[in-house]
């Protein structure tokens, strides 16, 4: 039985994203209070695996866990696309839904989930929203409360896991709302089967470096899926450069030439796995 | 005289960045509530010129700003670098500064600012952090309380304008700490007389297309200062891509030709504006 590190409680998103990447695994969970202590359990060994959202196709990187991956000795064995649906969730009532929703006081969510939400409140602008850490934590606090004129925005799943009612389903703004996750462990997959690898690099800080590294990837047919950005503290407006490559399966012997190649244009590069790309259901 | 739209009120980084950038000018400035509002302002010409900050260099990019760079109908005509220095402000008081300190109940800052000052608050770990939208709203509300036992962390002007005393000089941990500003106006500078532009481009969703667009830059020895990625709503994880270039002098009248050659190998081209480099200060 694997120990999955994710992060929040059950019914969260990275509960989700673990529920569906590991769907043929026996699985043991661990319910982890921010994203560094998922690194640091996988890093020790407390956990076999963690998922950590990395991107949201609507809110962007999600940038903590990109310095986490700098910071730590763990290596990114997976991904996972995790469809984001939002839906209004409230304790059981004998009032008809319709009739609730007229009457409801307060919505207790994420952030970004009621900022995700916004048509829903200006078509309800009675309704008077109250930030939680988590979607999962206001969908729980809905269910302790009992209050009938209080509801969660939060997944599907809350509503059974915490007893609560689906008043109203897909409240989302956007229904192309989706979250990367990485899934990280503490030994590197080998290169043979996988199609994908994310690196970090640093460049020497003058002009034409980036681009003479990011040419060793294209000039070999390498695919840049992503790049990204970060400052390097005491250097200002130097970068360390985030990537995602990919490659077809007929190239996989030339990678670790490839990724010599790179280290010698580029100042220093840390690979930090080799994986099989995910896909996006329904995209 | 000109009109010069900044984020918050007298003190704030952004009017400090304003007072060093315009320093040869006559000019009349006006503090907005948020960034969005700096926009409307100088795109419906209600100000001449915005600043908006777009990367710390600890912090990293400010993502809002580069959204609505994206959204607005704008130019950027100039660039300008800020030192950050935090500063511990308190009322006057007859108590030596040393002594207050031991005493000192409470800490108002942005989150920031709070979080830039570790160093200091392990040291005094009696002082309790209070979160604050902004700095100088921080030190505002410091001196409306007349409380000797509550300070500030802001800028040195804010203890001047607001009548502060400093308490303790330099608490935050990095001294490497500049913010980039971005000045906005409502029309475009020509490319004579300038070494700098940043513009917004998309690339079909296929390998290669990003470095290809990168390489019409290389290729024509201009320099990639910056690139960074945004996620395009309703294409996930499809990205508009944020870059800066800079030229020699001598290259300026190649400019729109290699403009041109960009547009020919990318989906889209948005030219935010060309302007000169700004430089700086002891780094």
């Amino acid at each position: 039985m694997k120990k999955i590190a994710y992060l929040g409680i059950p019914g969260s998103y990275s509960h989700l994203a673990a529920l569906e990447y590991f769907k043929d695994k026996e699985i043991d969970l661990i319910g982890a209070k921010n994203f560094r202590k998922i690194f640091d359990l996988v890093e020790k060994g407390e956990a076999d695996y963690g998922l950590v959202p990395v991107e949201n196709s609507l809110a962007g990187s999600v940038y903590d866990n990109y310095d986490l991956l700098y910071e730590h000795d763990i290596a990114v064995v997976g991904e996972h696309y995790l469809k984001i649906d939002l839906h209004l969730l409230g304790t059981e009532s004998e009032m008809p839904h319709e009739v609730r929703l007229q009457h409801l006081s307060k919505v207790v969510s994420h952030y970004k989930a009621l900022e995700q939400s916004d048509t829903f409140f200006s078509e309800h602008t009675w309704i008077q929203k109250e930030i939680y850490s988590d979607t999962a934590g206001a969908a729980k606090f809905v269910a302790d409360q009992k209050d009938p004129l209080l509801a969660a925005i939060a997944s599907r799943e809350t509503a059974a896991i915490y007893g609560l009612k689906v008043l109203k389903e897909s409240v989302h703004d956007n229904p192309h709302n989706y979250t990367r996750f990485l899934i990280i462990g503490n030994k590197q997959n080998k290169i043979k089967g996988v199609d994908k690898c994310s690196i970090i690099f640093t460049v020497l800080h003058q002009p034409g470096s980036l681009v003479l590294a990011l040419r060793v990837m294209s000039d070999n047919k390498l695919n840049l899926v992503k790049i990204e950005s970060r400052p390097i503290h005491g250097k200002p407006f130097e970068y360390l450069f985030y990537a995602d490559f990919s490659w077809e399966h007929e190239q996989a012997d030339q990678i670790e030439k490839i990724m010599e190649m790179l280290r010698e244009n580029t100042q220093s590069v840390k690979i930090l796995g080799y994986y099989k790309s995910g896909a996006m259901a329904n995209v």
